[in-house]
């Protein structure tokens, strides 16, 4: 099953993923995630919003059990990040049928789109549309670098992107959502143990910061009549570390784009993207707003014209703490507590639905790259956790 | 004349040119100049490294006057670096002719390939070609961004790449060659003069910074564990603006590429181009050496691997001073002598034939950019100047 994924979507240079949203790749993803489901004899859909869905039982009954993660990637992404989680959540059914426990509610496995956001710039698309934390409108506004808008691309995929928006009749019939993960972090290495049970996800947001200055040549325009936007981008990417930093939180520009971006020109805008996150709201704040007030003091040296927009924003996200502590009595207290710096569709989730997640040990810590990694031995018992998990809530 | 070329190769949205060599509107521009040159009687003929020629003599009788600049720009450059240069060679010998002088020499006017080296990184590749400063295996060597080598760009377009290198016999037909050029600075609009006089180019070189750190999770990967490049590239770009300010020298990070370049990655590679420029050598060396000092000294405190490459190199040109004091003469000591940060073909060329530059007043003083510009008046002048100029050389 893991093997017949392993080929979709690798770059043969990097050894990394490129699965964006809507592309021939994440279409190979959605074929494997199909025939997955039908080869368990469980009935596929996709709903519209772009997620997938496999049920075991009725899917209208209400109350459902439902787990999965995602199948696309960040640029160059490592394997586990949102495949662990599909892939884990085939094995566990399989291992329960061979338990032979009977079902007392639908159970679906679902492979959400749209997760990474590499492609539009917005993380978790399927999941927040379903929950009403994306509009219509907004979505119909995301473009991708080459300017196709998401209903064209969905369009393009044979999505109709005509039906996408809140979807609370589909939330309404789930009774808990459960999603395993590889962790993105080294808080399992270092306590010693193969599977976590999630705490909170950090608030956390994106912000675009569009530096204007002025293009000139590089070689004959005088350091005193410069108005370069590239000196203000990087004494603002050298601020957001030191403000990170004095706060204990986290704050990267990871990604950059530069016009006319020529060898000889002096770029005329340098538009850098900021990703900040803090264990509580009023940290974020404090960091996002110390960066800015950076950036804007060493513009005006510049001569440069500084805009920030917040692309996105996700406030924390406290799981439950019912099902939390149900799943850690089922796993018999042998999975501790830890929070996580990323988003998931989980965490939009949890808003509507009872949410929990579980983690599986990454003993390099390194994520969204070619590195990243689990053992087989802690897959194994990820999937025997999230089977245990399973059967817990939906089988008795 | 002028307005035919207006329209070639120009970005709707941003109003510059985008004129990169061995494209659809290089080959426009090309189309252009053959008609140019058909239209006046001239014989047309484009040389084995790609350079067009249009020639009013005997090509091969030597001793010739020749004149001309490029029509290829940078992204987004203006409508006067290279093309004036061109179309008032055109006009110059419209003037001559509305003069009815006789030729005592053979005239060319010339367009040099791929001068500004926008895409495939390199300036002046048909000059350096024809003047043996660059081998055919380095140019075979070169690359676009999409991964194109120079010679399959060249046979797409038409020109057969088998036959580029060093041709000593062209050359040496050369008595002098005149390149007029907008000016890319503000020289002449301090000093009140339309039409000045080249002294000298400034060495410079390009140098490209690899930056090689990890890619990880900008969400959930603790500062402590990070190996992030943009922090290495950021201080070393305001190492630049400060080493060059102390050394009243130019350096500007203007390209920049990062890899995975995802708003939540931390990057693995980010590569940056420095182009630096002195007066003399040794203060360009000591400039680059403090900036290479300064980006190791900071990769080390990041973690980060850094390998410096140097693209380019061009020593200083100093033009020669018998030409230059005979156009001096010519042009009735109206036009003062100005030295230029920027490289040009006629930099490449003065180390085998007598070459000098005419420049005309740039009121903006901004080049690479849509907002270069020169009055309508000025160009009149220039044109006016560089007639007399080849008059006196080749008329008398």
């Amino acid at each position: 099953m893991w093997a017949d994924l392993q080929g979709i979507g690798r770059d043969a240079s990097s050894g990394g993923y490129r699965r964006y949203a809507w592309t021939g790749a994440d279409a190979d993803c959605r074929d494997w995630f199909r025939e997955q489901a039908e080869a368990r004899g469980l009935a596929h859909e996709t709903d519209r919003n772009g997620n997938q869905w496999a049920w075991l039982g009725d899917p209208t009954a209400g109350d459902a059990v439902v787990t999965g993660s995602h199948l696309d990637s960040v640029p160059d992404g490592g394997a586990f990040d949102g495949p662990l989680g599909v892939v884990s959540s085939f094995a566990a059914l399989d291992e329960l049928r061979r338990r032979g426990v009977e079902f007392t509610r639908p159970l679906a496995i679902t492979n959400f789109g749209d997760e990474e956001g590499a492609r539009f710039g917005l993380a978790c698309v399927g999941s927040r549309l379903t929950a009403g934390q994306l509009t219509k409108e907004q979505a119909y506004a995301l473009r991708d670098a080459d300017g196709v808008s998401l209903p064209e691309a969905m369009e393009a995929a044979g999505q109709d992107p005509e039906t996408i928006g809140a979807d609370p009749e589909r939330l309404a019939r789930i009774g808990a959502f459960v999603e395993l993960h590889v962790e993105q972090g080294r808080a399992l290495d270092v306590s010693g143990d193969p599977v976590g049970i999630a705490s909170a996800i950090w608030p956390h947001g994106r912000w675009r910061f569009d530096f204007r200055g002025e293009a000139n040549h590089a070689g004959t325009t005088r350091l005193a009549d410069r108005r370069d936007p590239m000196l203000t981008y990087a004494e603002t990417v050298l601020a957001a570390r030191r403000e990170a930093e004095l706060a204990g939180a986290l704050a990267t520009f990871g990604k950059v784009s530069v016009e006319p971006n020529g060898v000889n020109a002096i770029p005329s805008l340098v538009r850098g993207w900021l990703d900040s996150r803090a264990a509580d709201q009023a940290t974020l704040d404090t960091v996002v707003a110390a960066i800015e007030q950076a950036a804007k003091d060493r513009a005006q040296r510049d001569g440069v014209d500084l805009a920030v927009v917040r692309e996105s924003s996700t406030p924390v996200v406290e799981f439950g703490h019912a099902l939390r502590d149900e799943i850690g009595r089922l796993l018999g207290g042998r999975a501790p507590l830890l929070g996580t710096g990323a988003g998931h569709d989980a965490g939009i989730l949890s808003a509507a639905v009872p949410t929990a997640m579980l983690f599986v040990r990454n003993p390099t810590g390194v994520s969204h790259s070619p590195a990243e990694y689990a053992a087989e031995d802690d897959c194994v018992a990820g999937v025997l956790a999230l089977a245990d998990v399973l059967e817990g809530l939906a089988c008795r």
